[in-house]
């Protein structure tokens, strides 16, 4: 599932500032095929259940999320797949304590 | 709950290498309260359903991670809650093409 994941956001052109990779299992077995959003000193976002046809959306959100400063996108400009398929975000190394 | 967990956590010693450092929300909403592990260059891993009760067993799999060269800790040295409450890992920024 992951692997026409995969084929079907390849199909689409990458926004600027969006690279796309193939990586190995994400580990989050009950929630289907997985991506994760990743940069430098940023936070990372991991999203389950995604579906072929969700390849523009999650496109979208990582353009988004390439273009905020922080990697902190505002909660309404997350495509509604990001905002109810969470599955889990990491604070980068250099995260301030809480 | 993610304050009491912190609470027992570090109410033991850490292991040599191991930073315990407390965070923002995981978004990890259905997990009860989560722990990640995180190194420079190293896949993160996210466990969730954890109780102040695991702290010790918590340390101990934060332990192994911190000793494994490049932090893939084999799979029955994981403790049996990292085994079985993953929530999702992600790769490092360099992690090699699949």
């Amino acid at each position: 599932m992951g692997a026409q994941l995969y084929a079907a956001i390849t199909a689409l052109p990458a926004p600027e500032g969006v690279q796309i990779v193939p990586v190995d299992c994400l580990s989050a077995c009950n929630t289907g095929a997985s991506v994760a959003l990743r940069a430098p000193g940023r936070w990372s976002y991991v999203y389950g259940r995604m579906t072929p046809e969700n390849a523009a959306d999650i496109l979208a959100g990582a353009e988004a999320y390439a273009r905020a400063p922080d990697g902190l996108v505002p909660w309404r400009e997350r495509p509604v797949i990001f905002r109810k398929q969470s599955i889990a975000r990491i604070p980068p190394l250099e995260a301030p304590h809480v």
